[in-house]
């Protein structure tokens, strides 16, 4: 029993068409010459918000009753979920409660504020962030959004893929990033029905290989370590997320940090896009093997880019010409 | 007599249709309510070559009857044309002479040759430039396809601003960077022929300000200083151009080098859009005279992304979290 669709993955396209944005496929052609095959960016890093994460959320918050709705919603995320959830929540007008650790990046609380949401302060580990999440819960009736083990976030991610193979009939490979995998879930429910000869590849970082382990293993691994570049690729594979995976996912490509940070740079010069480590990560897999992406057609879903630039922010340091 | 009608812009639009990209309008929510306006940032940071460049020089090159083509193109820019001209050629499949200073870039060298053109490299004088670019004109015949003084190079740039109304029919303000000024007057003969109503303002850098002192004396004024940041705009103001910019435009602003840089880092850090400091300059001059743009909705034009990221290369000096 699958948990989501194709049909839900259709009605959450419908659902969230007045509140997302249909992000544009971006061509590069010099990339795609050095790299021997065609190369093109789902430029989610222009979403709202600057990730796909908005789709998720749009779609758990406006699938709400009206009832459901007045109790508002609450996330426990601290990346750019916790953000497209504050957006979606501000669009709907409902409440929404935000657990975010107090040493949260100065970036990541700046995101949930300019949506107009003070995010609820806590202790940096894991039982105070779901204690606090769980407070919201019981004392105001408040619907937990998780950030990827959610039927309808997962259907919602996956409305991207939809918008792919509608602009590209001919793209022949799909890679996307996974980290607790909600959108790679949601990819594959829509392009296995619709175009099931496409591969979806996964693409994850080496320093967070628990989807990796998982597939081998047969259960939900957990990562052994939490340092990768790539923030937003740190979570576990999820429990729902897992066997949608396990049954479609045609391969999975590891990718080194140095890697990762080549394709940050490289999307940047070569794309003009602004990528976010975790929105590199399927460059830095095309990158790693070359051989197996030549010739063919393939689609990069550049996540997110929510950069942190920290000391190098771009247009500071011209170079004398 | 205007150098070019809208219709010229009509049929540079269906001409160039198979070589340029449609670039997206990008919203940025939290930037509109910073500035008090609906702020559209019109991507040619994202056409092929990074720049709307390959705008007019595919309209020149395949306008050339073939017996012309033959004989090839030839222009001594050393900026983001020539790479525009080099890959317009290569796509006809026609000789291309790229006159360049011996000290250009390599940056823009690069850009050039990855489009497979060697460039012909001169000493670093307008008049060497120009002397080797007329002894291809005379050795082969081929035509010079000028920068910005060229009707079929000014249309072929106005068929952006027929995206952006199209794209956004609400639009009421229109903002463009001003150099030699063939962007601007091929948008202001769409956009004043079809949605006279609709303002058209010039962002001009006030190190750069020979446009201004142009429509103030009526006639062409040279730059006094080629030093601003905005390496895109450093031309003087074209004897075609000027003529259309004097009757259609709306009003000019000047910025300031640091609002240059600012802007630069908004447009990546808000909008994830790689912009050169050219391209920033319209965000520039709304965050110079805000009050100028507070409730309208205004497209801004993010004329290229070329931007020469030097000590500063994003994604290589990431904050330790």
């Amino acid at each position: 029993m699958e948990p989501i669709t194709l049909a839900d993955v259709r009605t959450a396209a419908t659902r969230i068409a007045p509140h997302v944005w249909r992000t544009p496929l971006v061509a590069c052609e010099p990339l795609s010459a050095a790299l021997r095959c065609d190369l093109r960016f789902k430029a989610e890093s222009l979403q709202h918000g600057g990730a796909f994460k908005a789709r998720g959320a749009c779609n758990a918050v406006f699938a709400l009753s009206d009832d459901e709705a007045l109790r508002g919603v609450v996330t426990h995320s601290s990346g750019n979920h916790a953000a497209a959830l504050a957006r979606a929540a501000t669009r709907r007008g409902i409440p929404v409660y935000v657990v975010m650790p107090h040493n949260a990046s100065p970036i990541k609380l700046a995101a949930v504020r300019a949506y107009g949401v003070e995010p609820i302060l806590c202790e940096p580990t894991s039982e105070a962030r779901e204690r606090a999440a769980l407070e919201a819960q019981e004392r105001y009736g408040a619907r937990l959004v998780h950030p990827y083990d959610d039927p309808l976030v997962m259907a919602g991610q996956g409305t991207l893929a939809l918008e792919v193979i509608d602009d590209w009939p001919e793209i022949d490979t799909v890679v996307v990033p996974v980290s607790g995998g909600g959108l790679l879930a949601g990819v594959l429910t829509a392009i296995k029905a619709i175009r099931p000869e496409v591969q979806v590849i996964a693409a994850e970082p080496a320093w967070a290989d628990d989807t990796a382990r998982s597939l081998a293993s047969g259960k939900n691994e957990v990562p052994t370590r939490y340092d990768t570049l790539a923030d937003g690729l740190r979570a576990a594979v999820g429990k729902l997320t897992l066997p949608v995976l396990t049954r479609w996912l045609d391969d999975l490509i590891l990718v080194e940090e140095e890697t990762i940070r080549a394709a940050t740079r490289t999307i940047s010069a070569e794309a003009r896009l602004v990528a976010e480590y975790s929105g590199a990560v399927p460059l830095a897999a095309v990158m790693t093997t070359p051989e197996r992406f030549a010739g063919r057609r393939v689609g990069l879903v550049v996540s997110g880019g929510n950069l942190d630039m920290g000391g190098c922010r771009l247009g500071e340091s011209p170079r004398s010409a």
